[in-house]
């Protein structure tokens, strides 16, 4: 059990913020800084070098950052001491925290797989690929049935019906499931029906969204933005961490970069770093980050090695006919190999494949 | 005015998409590729070369480009030949659109520049900013009530109040007021109160809110994302312009590179590049982009000059005392000089400045 | 073996570019370009859709491809069908490459460890970390006696008497080496010492470089630009084996992105990319990528686990007082316990590590 | 005339680097650093923060910056104070540098337009350029006679033919000119002809050519890397300037991004920038950032109205037949187009234009 935030409350202070002046700052310009400090209750340790003075702001970070000290005249920029995240640093927890989704542990050092169709078209489509991901090992579903398409005119999802083929298939495979939200306005149908929430790359930093999320009582997977450092990733996971909403995993899904040949570029050393700075838990989407089905196999084993918590793959039973992502979708019988080479590498690194 | 498109129709399809096939594609697979576009109603011309076989589809591009191509045997890639937009597009439309906000032009060779403060934080603030930048030829007001926050501690904007201050600020100077949007729940309020609603940057790609703005009747402006292309921009355009509302405007304000001594890179190169590829209207934002205050008058410059329909100008009466993005308003004394500056580049190019 | 490029000769044409014109194109736009690519010995293809004309231009692709076609009147863009690169890639030569060090197998399914000190400081601390890797089991020996410094005020290599001492440490340890070169004017100097020739990020596009270590009788590594698409790198590969050296060995080493956790972003998808792509080996280094100690373990699995050829790993006995790139290098003792997962991964996977 | 900096000499310290404690370091790992900080003779002001210990490090800035301090126990993060560079900074000179290339003033506020055709291809194809841009007020021409190409197959330049017909252009049309270095061994015989030389992009990291380039007595141009920060460029250009030669002239041209509708993403905002830092002359090359001809007008006007001291620009009697970018170049009649457009915008700015 995680120490428990205050509910939205303002983190306490602590060592802030430096401030540096300009090297031909004056004496006017170093009071007022000191003097703004004061005012908002911080203290200012100043340090005089031979070229450079330097102002160590000490108390409540939130104000302190807040104030916009490079329009401050003789302000040569700021450096934050800490950083903008507290509740999900390893600083206020140092353990991992395992989130549980249906009775099946994300975190812990355990691998967790999660696979299923990109989006929710049949019942058919749906149940074969289920039965498929269950027999293979995999330990949860995934199957999304609201889709944020960059077209108007593409296929936007079965919506409720979705969901509810998602719940019947829950049933049938015991496996409980992962779906998408998309509007704040069916955050509360969505978590109704699913085990665990995701908000895809495209809403990370949509704080309306976030806000709601926070509210519910299902854990939430949390992608990241395409565009997004792991700061700010971290900080959208503080976001809704603070609402009251603990039960959060991250995941890495590629960045945007100049190559073209995948259509994200999947930044696997986030893992590592991430782990150093977080407790959360964090898995990988092979598929959404290459955008290639031939790439989903060295990817997730890349995964796997690299120490994350788990996989988020799709696997569709006729790529060809697939109405969303079709060509990152891996058949059946490939995830069944794939489920072989990831159970002989947790082995190999001592690790343990739920499901 | 602009032709208005069929509501919510479908494009009809033209040259859509070529599908080129590995140097080791089999007849099979041409065959089965080519089965499958008849399958959907597309006629495919087959061009074989001495090492490689291409297929031109022609027909609705639609439901062409959303088949997993990529899924098929024996296919290396496919190359769209229509862009992903189509009423945006200066095809569909080859003369400028001119969006009329509150009485104001944007487009159509004028210069508009719309100032003010990033958040409205009172009357008194919102007042003082107002009256310099109407003073000094800015022809409509910027602030807004709602504000997206990266941290969750952050000042939120003072909601329907500050819409309030707004309209009240518009009635005193006589000029018309633009306002963020950012939950799809908040859209028609906002919209009930502006002459023009704004679309942020991290809400580019959220299809709920465009959907939701693309059903009022109050012109647009739509933000570049800072991950997104040009295309995919063109293609949110179209996401709002689909939906009934053809009064969008965009706004360039930077995009995410490695360079950190600005918060985002400029795009400048963006404003002729969608003027040659679109209709709308396209200004920038000189104080999102770079972040810094001592950047916003050479960037204004280089946008009157680069040709952009006009820009969006962060303006504080104090911005030390700002509570959201202080580090880049410029004073009103500031204003009055750069505006002086924007006259001047307009008329040695032979525009007028609008205000 | 690999089949044997003609020396210095142009690759013969193929189908080689498509030609698409705008939608607005005149009939003497299309009857131009058509007489230019007959100019020059090619064919033309004309494919007229409903709304496009497109040409697809058959012949030497490198004349075709030289002309500026995008300045011709009418013409929109092009689209290459064949890669610019041809020698190195899968169509020329299907199978694997394996380039041979000294008597140690680079590819064909091996895992092939290199590792030492980034610079060679002195006798004392090449031996220390040779003795050490070759211990643990690394299978080649890294150490620089030239290095490429951002700053004119660091350290820039022992330069000769830094290859003599790996040549020393070669006898005593029994292992091949493998050292950087910076400059045409020594690379007869480098090659007369070393296994293995390196050409750095810094100088991938570097064609003065490439063009002297293509003369070269020594294999060669080519690091990934930290700015070079993937196309990019395997165009200067070409350049080398153009020259008449077969023996390449490519290394991604991380691109620039815009995130700042680590030195750069590691691409772990280009190694599957570019073994579809191409014939050659290619190994990872994931020391420089991340330019973090913590991180060379978690990078160096994942390389494994992905199946890159092998790994290029920095190991010094003092980090701290390494006069070169010390943040990045890990201990002896870390290196033993990294060998042993490489090699239980690479079981896992059924594949053997050399050495 | 600036000050000259001491031969090769090492700057001397100053406030060099913030050192960062990790939250949970010991008092070891303090005195550790401490310790290590007065073994290179530096001074260590130790500042106890309620949850981070920072140790600020004063002396000489190259020995301390060299030190791998990441790799230390303890240490979190280290934070610059200086920039890496310091000839070429304002602090060091606050006027702006004025270089002269053959008679003709690059900086102090003039716009010095520097244009012709991208290589040098026959004595026709050059003085039909030359003449020209000379005649529409050019007041530096430009051409290459030694060209890096992408592919080993391409067109590589006339070599010293070529920079004999330059030389010859110069007695002709009376103008000084600039051409590219490409390799350490041709410096000397480009810069026996040329008025300024000119160091690639390509090359901007290639520290072997930036030291050759540095012992001429002749004006370098310093285009940006396409993948380097500013701060990176300018410490190339302390490179050269340190080796002794001072007249650096930096060229923006464009870094690379995901945008893909330009070859580069021109970063207009790199001018004022690098003003605010550096006191070298600053212009922009607006044909190779954006790799299109319809795009140079207006990345002309933008850099003129952003403050750049001049521009650089490819023009080309017969784009259609150039051997090398042809796509980029724009035509003599463009171009005197152009220069009227440039004439127009320095006078509304109250800046004149050489030539």
């Amino acid at each position: 059990m995680p120490p428990s935030p205050p509910d939205r409350a303002t983190p306490k202070g602590d060592d802030s913020l430096l401030i540096v002046l300009h090297h031909d700052a004056t004496e006017a310009d170093l009071a007022h800084v000191v003097q703004r400090l004061r005012d908002i209750g911080a203290d200012a340790h100043v340090s005089r070098g031979r070229t450079r003075t330097i102002i160590s702001a000490v108390g409540d970070r939130i104000r302190i950052q807040q104030l916009p000290w490079e329009a401050f005249p003789g302000v040569e920029r700021t450096v934050p001491v800490l950083k903008p995240f507290k509740f999900v640093s390893r600083e206020f927890q140092s353990g991992d925290s395992v989130v549980q989704v249906g009775g099946v542990d994300v975190g812990g050092g355990h691998v967790t797989v999660m696979a299923g169709p990109c989006a929710v078209e049949s019942r058919d489509q749906l149940f074969r690929a289920a039965s498929a991901v269950k027999k293979a090992g995999a330990a949860i579903l995934r199957g999304d049935a609201f889709k944020p398409r960059t077209s108007p005119y593409s296929f936007q999802g079965l919506e409720e019906e979705g969901l509810m083929l998602l719940a019947e298939a829950r049933e049938e495979f015991e496996m409980p499931f992962i779906a998408e939200v998309l509007d704040p306005r069916t955050v509360e149908l969505v978590a109704q029906y699913a085990d665990m929430i995701r908000i895809g790359a495209r809403n990370m930093a949509n704080f309306t969204l976030l806000a709601e999320v926070g509210k519910q009582d299902k854990p939430v997977m949390l992608k990241r933005g395409m565009n997004a450092t792991i700061e700010e990733w971290l900080h959208a996971a503080e976001y809704v961490y603070k609402e009251g909403n603990h039960q959060v995993v991250l995941c890495e899904r590629g960045i945007r970069t100049f190559e073209d040949q995948t259509r994200n570029t999947l930044d696997i050393s986030a893992v590592p770093v991430v782990q150093r700075l977080s407790h959360l838990p964090i898995i990988v989407d092979p598929s959404h980050s290459g955008g290639r089905r031939d790439l989903v196999a060295p990817l997730t084993r890349a995964a796997i090695a690299v120490g994350a918590d788990g996989v988020l793959i799709d696997v569709h039973p006729a790529p060809e006919t697939a109405l969303v992502d079709g060509a990152q979708a891996i058949l059946p019988s490939e995830f069944e190999v794939l489920m072989d080479e990831v159970r002989a590498l947790a082995a190999a690194l001592g690790r343990d494949v739920i499901g």
